[in-house]
């Protein structure tokens, strides 16, 4: 097996390439949600791949390209990883509250500002940079390496299964790795393991065609407010609990694994409330936990209906809506949960109107935790950071990886390199760059402990 | 008794006169929700009361003055008809929607155009008109007529109770005469008896201080929303009924005489829908009455929470507030309902809290519809007119009408005079001058019917 120790020795000397690289990349804007520059920064990104001996190519979709890359190894046997990034980027405003602008990518107190830095640009060149050390140092890579970066994560990848459908073969691997979001608050390394689905939904109920005075009418006037509420009443109970018939069906039993994992994450009611605005968390880290990781949230983001201006209206409103998202665990199904949903919702008043927001939305995902990866990651990542990762069995939120198991038929596991302090998708972005630096030689450190676990037949 | 029809005669002959003093009283703004001219146009009001025959004066509250009217009959037995109105008027914006400026009235095809012209300017006019005609004809008049004109009825008569118990001795009278809103739609006259209440009810949920990402806090974050919908949920059933304990407690019975009159009243599915955006009306006609004249209703006129503009935002909510509108009917209590429903809140959820709006709100108050009065007012109305007049029992709209049974001790009938689409409140608000006519004819009967009435000793 190949040695790790000069491959972070060479890491070390070229961190000014590194982070010049990564500034080139923050300079070109990328912004798909309005087709702002994504074709050029493809470009570089892809000009950039093939100066760190990564063969690289632009390949179409039906929206923004895909970058692709491959790196093989000249192991016959070696396991292959294949890399998930993405190089698009959120729209930088409100301009005027960025410190600098946002793609004049400039360092300041250690960490480098800019639209993009930790989201995604500064996490998915980690991979290549640390296949690029590895080559440099031992001329070859101890995995396969395999790397797709996305031009339409921020605009939810609506091309992205059907790009992976028509390329299976080219992406073919045993694993995918996704760098992108923070590491735990306390700077510890985690290690994710899926995410949640999310259904978008409205609900529109409708009553006379215009407003009514509520006074002379309320009573014989149809108040569409009340019909919808009465109808959310029956579809949650006040614990949070879905009322739709086989709505937890699919929802995967918690393993023992699952509940060890949890014990092992840290807990504090003070500052975990603090991070969403309460005095406290009031119920206990497992069910805490579990609510984010393992069950669905059946969530609404918006209720209107009447008049909401200044003073007030007495009228019977003639419309109410409300907007919901729906976080689905694995192995819930879009088009089952939709259906039965739009049944109840029927069922109760079919004066209740159901639309779905978008085309099947970001589906559920989960690694299971005793999946054999999990374990020569966990060790890599903390020999890397001197540091045990924490599992986290899912994020709560709702990411592109479905379709790595149910298109690929491989698992997925994501290592975030970003410091917690990123402000994705918000005015100051930034990359601390030691958190950047970390990231290469942790990428470095994952590829060969694959490559151990596949000597030792263990993978 | 003195004979009604040389009054008539005089009245047809000085409708020139009428509508003169009407304009003049129009073109003065009196705009109370803004303080603009409301003190002016009590001057002129007086001027021409005074140039009527009936002693007028200014009296100041502790808002818009009331202007004070009285004519006393030479019969010292003579009963004592009390008749209110109000000289403010609403704001007239939007002004680009009227054809002609709303403080220029102007004559076209049979109406007068302006603010105020119906609401309440013209009808209150007509009450003086007709007893000076009266005193013009006969040299006194058949009852003893006082006159209180509100000048603050369009920004909820703040003042009008406190002003009412001040000057008991003044205003002491046998019944008050209300003329404001409209004839049936047919063009039938009708008489009111009364007005539901109305309370105005915020309640607020309160979730974290901020809104939180609805993936990465979903299950564990409080969501006001849903807060506040169980609430909503469990405080008035899907049929309308509010389940808040001892509600109904204080609702009169539908009596015998309620039930007839609801039996001679008009009722078209169709057209009565078509009033309210709606292809008909799906309930019974005893039912419809009954919901509007002698129900309450809990009305949401507002509902928000969350993100409700273009597009979609994935957060929890921090907040959620819902506006209701109760309206009340005779014999409830505003501080009654009040701390019940504060009450049956609070045990619902605590996160939730409840404000009221204004201090009192407008009071229910119905006449019996057994009032001896009654008959006598609906004779004068349909020889005045032709036609039987419609009793309505209650208003579904709320009017500051409880103060005279509640603070003076005496009964309330209403005689709207105003063309059904007399746009009161909106652009190109008008008075048919028909209707104005037939509304000094029609009081000028009154008189005489309740001198009868007195004579007879029925009244």
């Amino acid at each position: 097996m190949l040695d790790p120790k000069p491959v972070h020795r060479h890491i070390d000397v070229h961190e000014e390439a590194y982070l010049a690289d990564l500034i080139d990349l923050v300079r070109q804007p990328s912004i798909s949600a309005r087709d702002e520059g994504v074709t050029e920064c493809a470009e570089i990104l892809a000009r950039q791949m093939e100066n760190m001996g990564v063969k690289a190519s632009i390949l179409p979709t039906d929206g923004q390209p895909v970058v692709f890359g491959a790196l093989p190894s000249k192991d016959p046997d070696a396991f292959t990883l294949l890399c998930y990034g993405h190089y698009d980027v959120q729209p930088p405003e409100p301009l005027e509250r960025w410190d600098s602008p946002p793609f004049e990518p400039v360092v300041r107190d250690g960490r480098l500002f800019g639209r993009g830095t930790g989201d995604n640009k500064g996490q998915l060149l980690t991979h290549v940079m640390a296949a690029s050390a590895w080559k440099a140092v031992h001329g070859d890579v101890p995995v396969n390496l395999k790397f797709i970066f996305d031009g339409e994560e921020e605009s939810g990848s609506p091309n992205l299964e059907t790009f992976v459908a028509k390329n299976r073969d080219l992406l073919a691997a045993d694993l995918v790795l996704i760098s992108d979001g923070t590491m735990h608050p306390s700077g510890a390394p985690l290690i994710s393991l899926g995410n949640r689905g999310v259904i978008g939904i409205t609900l529109k109920a409708q009553g006379a065609d215009r407003d009514n005075h509520s006074g002379n009418k309320g009573g014989v006037a149809p108040n569409p407010a009340w019909m919808l509420i009465h109808v959310l009443a029956h579809t949650v109970d006040p614990s949070g609990k879905v009322l739709v018939e086989g709505f937890y069906d699919d929802v995967r039993a918690v393993t023992e694994t699952d509940r060890e994992i949890i014990e092992r994450l840290p807990f504090d009611a003070e500052s975990f409330g603090a991070t969403m605005g309460l005095p406290r968390v009031t119920m206990p880290k497992e069910e805490y936990y579990r609510r984010i990781m393992l069950e669905p949230y059946f969530n609404i983001n918006g209720l209107i209906s009447g008049y909401t201006g200044p003073g007030s209206k007495t009228i019977i409103p003639s419309e109410a809506e409300a907007r919901i998202d729906i976080r689905t665990v694995v192995d819930q199904r879009f088009d089952d949960l939709v259906e039965k949903l739009r049944a109840h919702i029927h069922a109760l008043d079919p004066r209740v109107e159901m639309h779905v927001r978008g085309i099947g939305g970001m589906r559920p995902s989960r690694t299971p935790a005793d999946h054999p990866a999990i374990p020569v990651i966990a060790g890599a990542v903390e020999r890397a950071r001197d540091r045990e990762p924490f599992i986290n069995l899912s994020s709560g939120g709702s990411l592109p990886n479905a379709v790595w198991p149910n298109t690929l038929g491989i698992p997925h596991v994501g290592i975030p390199y970003a410091n917690a302090d990123e402000n994705n998708h918000s005015p100051n972005e930034n990359l601390v760059l030691d958190c950047f630096y970390a990231g290469i030689h942790t990428s470095a450190e994952v590829f060969a402990a694959l490559a151990t676990a596949r000597d030792r037949g263990t993978l």
